[in-house]
């Protein structure tokens, strides 16, 4: 039986080594970008969901490294686009690659990458490979639509909770659900287990980033990799902010508002008073039943695949890994 | 028996429809983009080359909509970046994409572009499905190659002709090669004609490429749509400055870098004074035949194919059209 830590491992050595080849091919200002983006690109945590995916169904998991790469080259794709259009300069304390290139470097590699992605999936020699391309090809372009939404929202006032929950799926759920089911797609895996792998990578998904809107005010500083109260001082618009514009009276709301549109302020100053008003909404507690709703969802999920509970091990560790955050 | 022009009216009404539900589809802010880059979008001549292919073995070219869809999505999607990356504000006089809304509209929309065109591709129920989406992503790699060897070439100073040469086999021949062939494989021709195919559109594609650089100097302007000269004012390294910049001695070859490195100089000056040494040179004759000699390279694997004349002549009509430069 693989650890999701074993699987996280196997794909990293895989991925080093196309990082590898990566700095050795022409044209190398097309390529070398797209070495350097995986490089810099964490844990390897989307990848390794795919081989456990498939380990769920075959021992030999390296057969499913074309597609676990696939999912990684998308991934950090998305990232290298969303940097440019976010202005976000730094990545895990690296130069972001427009920012380390240029621009039309991001541009292009990105484009590059995407395409990468469809060509390392086309390498699975897996019957289901139409299949798999269908869904991989449809959760792409979910992710792009979460990523407009996103955008959409900045300039909106007026997000309502479901609108929030659409998003954070189609930006950030669908690519981990789609990652499972790949796995066991690759695999041979019926297409119903295959769907509650999705399922359950869907609400894990939507679970995760509702505790990381969470963490992003409540976490504990010490633990906490950046300070907090960043998306409070951005007008971050998370399930935070909109449900406690949501819930409160016009009084509260005309407070939170008057912060949002203050031109000129200090960061403290609007993270303690913004933090003050959440505490009285109670939206902590608020917040964090509706991650534990997910978070059930999965678990029930989870209890349903008919599958031997040694061998859905590694599922209940990715959502321990998940939900603990020490990725 | 379908003529090129009623392939392309019939491309032309699908393509419609697809762009008018795009302006319904949302997020509106990705989806609207995509329609818009879709109809300033011109000739449909790669679409229709999908059609054209696929006609030479199946009567129902309807079949082929799907896939003739793909290329223009993708073909469109590279236009809306490349136009962000040379910063062109105009394309077919229309404000380019990024130009009309924004650069991170033009950037997602185009990704979301390059995305539907897969899964328009996947809509093809074809047999031959598989290798169509391998000749179709590794085509769609090599544009961004071809990209980018077009972008290194304008900060480089020694770019050699057989370089450029491949910089155009990628940047534009490919994608015409990959449409014939694609709408060929759609129709289940043999691996063999299907290749054919591919090899008649790469040198007719290379033939329009350097007729293309041709006509910029030496079109009747009469019958030329924009100024003639422009690439000269910009430094284009064309297959005629190259090929000027191989042949001529020190002094000529000294007289051109002194007009390429000037920064402040009067337009139709610097387009007479190379263009003077372009005729010195013949380089106008060279070019010719150098063009005529992928032509014929064309026209050679168009009598090798074993297909009746009759199914064959829509080849010929995208030949003379190609060459004709009516489009």
């Amino acid at each position: 039986m693989h650890t999701l830590k074993d699987l996280q491992s196997l794909v990293s050595v895989a991925i080093d080594k196309e990082i590898n080849q990566l700095y050795q091919t022409e044209p190398r200002h097309l390529y070398e970008p797209i070495g350097y983006a995986l490089a810099v690109g964490g844990k390897r945590l989307r990848p390794a969901m795919v081989l456990l995916g498939y380990s769920l169904f075959d021992e030999q998991v390296e057969k499913a490294l074309p597609v676990a790469t696939a999912i990684e080259l998308f991934h950090n794709f998305t990232l290298l686009h969303d940097d440019i259009m976010d202005g976000a300069e730094m990545r895990r304390n690296n130069l972001s690659v427009y920012k380390k290139y240029s621009e039309n470097v991001a541009i292009l590699s990105g484009d590059a990458m995407s395409i990468m992605a469809y060509n390392a999936l086309l390498k699975s020699n897996s019957e289901a490979l139409p299949a798999m391309i269908r869904l991989f090809s449809q959760t792409a372009l979910e992710v792009c639509e979460g990523q407009q939404f996103d955008m959409d929202f900045e300039i909106r006032t007026d997000v309502a909770i479901p609108e929030y929950l659409k998003m954070i799926k189609l930006k950030t759920a669908v690519l981990l659900a789609c990652s499972l089911k790949l796995g066991a797609l690759a695999a041979n895996a019926s297409e119903k287990i295959a769907d509650q792998l999705y399922d359950f990578g869907l609400n894990l998904g939507i679970a995760f980033q509702l505790q990381d809107d969470l963490l992003d005010v409540f976490a504990d500083q010490d633990k906490f990799g950046k300070k907090l109260g960043g998306d409070i001082v951005a007008n971050k618009k998370t399930f935070l902010l909109l449900k406690a514009l949501e819930i409160s009276g016009e009084e509260t709301k005309a407070f939170i508002h008057e912060w949002i549109d203050k031109k000129d302020f200090d960061a403290s100053e609007k993270i303690s008073a913004i933090t003050g008003k959440y505490n009285e909404l109670g939206i902590k507690e608020i917040t964090e039943r509706s991650i534990d709703e997910y978070y059930q969802a999965a678990l029930n999920i989870f209890n349903e695949i008919p599958l031997a509970d040694e061998t859905k091990v590694g599922l209940l560790q990715l959502a321990n890994l998940i939900m603990n955050r020490d990725h």
